[in-house]
């Protein structure tokens, strides 16, 4: 790519959040971008669109002189309205993030972060998801240059279709990042319970919450390699068709 | 199976809905259930969670002898908390529908319906989602009928872990029904636009349109079968990653 890549920055923790800032401030120095983010945070909003809605859409000034916008929606909300009425090119590249806190295991299902980079790439775009483990003291600054050079990367080698990135990145200090892990989707992290309690009129609510389960002890596995401070590479796709099990259900012989 | 079964019944155009409450009656037959369902419609939802805010479970009367709860949260949510905290005891199969509207191609990937049946089968339990697809004159009847043979013999053959169904019935009347397909998820059936709009004080809104583009002619595709009249069954799972390319990720040789 020999001039400067054209970005789509999106993310779930709305368009204030210092994992998009340092993000956008990395990508300044060699792309031009665009971000369009929610006006506030929509985590585990799965890929949640906005149907029965209008969506509001207001400039933001934030990232001078790159454009921005911020919509009262989900990410993949953002992602759409960007591609189909904000943007005026095309992105080289949709990506998602830097989250705050992991999308790995299950939580991959659950997340907006995710969901922004499936939708980039089902409306036939490069994207990328990236996130940084922590919720607490985060630093994005080798996250960001981390994910500035994989994306350059990325637009290098190129995607198929259909195909994105979930990238999650240790919140140890650079020198302790072991390696890049190539990984597949893990599974549950949580066990959740719900703590049951009445409100001041006698009205039952619940909370969720979880308690953590062992993490898979397997560098395969996006959460064990995240766990041992390896970057977690996963590449996914919105296929969700179990293909092996087409036959055994053919053998059923299921009537109308 | 000599019991009757105990099965979960959900859905997300709520619990009121026509298509939840003939997938009931036709239930009621043959097995016992507990309807754990959103107090309002929650369509396009995705697989999102309620985590910031809590949730609020009400009894529900309207399925008496059987219990029913009602939660003003998304069907994730609805799976989730009957599991963890109203269920006595562990349902033999989860059920989500029946939905108003079919759920097929890149639907999958934002339908609510298929999402309470992705949480049943992350969660561990046998799971089915159901949809009918027309917005138009629902006559749910066939549709409850057929659903309650197929969920037996679900329940018969069982599914291995993480596997769980999508089900999607033609809305024609049942003698031309054309028979089942085993289906793969298909692609895209909207070219989605958004409508620009400014409210009485100035400000900018936006709606998001869909124009139908064609769907693919092919009996092998969920949407595909269900245009040609056939009931299409398509085995799903929840793990993302696209195995085949792991390999290629690998040969970038990504430094951290």
């Amino acid at each position: 790519m020999s001039e400067r890549p054209y970005i789509l920055i999106t993310n779930d923790d709305g368009i204030q959040a210092p994992g998009l800032m340092a993000l956008a401030r990395a990508l300044s120095e060699v792309a031009d971008f665009t971000v369009v983010a929610p006006a506030s945070e929509q985590s585990a909003v799965g890929h949640a669109i906005t149907l029965s809605d209008p969506l509001r859409v207001s400039d933001y000034k934030g990232f001078s002189p790159q454009t921005a916008f911020m919509v009262d929606g989900t990410p993949a909300d953002c992602v759409k309205i960007a591609i189909r009425s904000l943007l005026d090119r095309e992105p080289d590249l949709v990506l998602s993030g830097i989250n705050l806190g992991g999308n790995t295991g299950i939580n991959t299902i659950y997340s907006g972060t995710v969901s922004a980079a499936t939708e980039g790439s089902i409306l036939g775009y490069t994207s990328l998801a990236v996130s940084l483990t922590t919720f607490t003291d985060p630093d994005f600054s080798y996250a960001a240059r981390f994910t500035r050079a994989l994306s350059l990367l990325v637009l290098e080698h190129g995607l198929p279709p259909g195909v994105f990135l979930n990238v999650n990145i240790p919140a140890c200090s650079e020198e302790d990042v072991a390696g890049v892990m190539i990984t597949r989707q893990g599974g549950a992290l949580y066990r959740e319970e719900f703590d049951r309690r009445h409100d001041p009129r006698g009205r039952v609510y619940y909370w969720l919450t979880g308690q953590e389960v062992e993490v898979e002890d397997d560098l395969a596995v996006d959460n064990g390699a995240v766990q041992k401070n390896y970057i977690s590479i996963t590449p996914l796709h919105f296929d969700l068709t179990r293909y092996d099990l087409q036959e055994e259900l053919r053998s059923w012989n299921i009537h109308t």
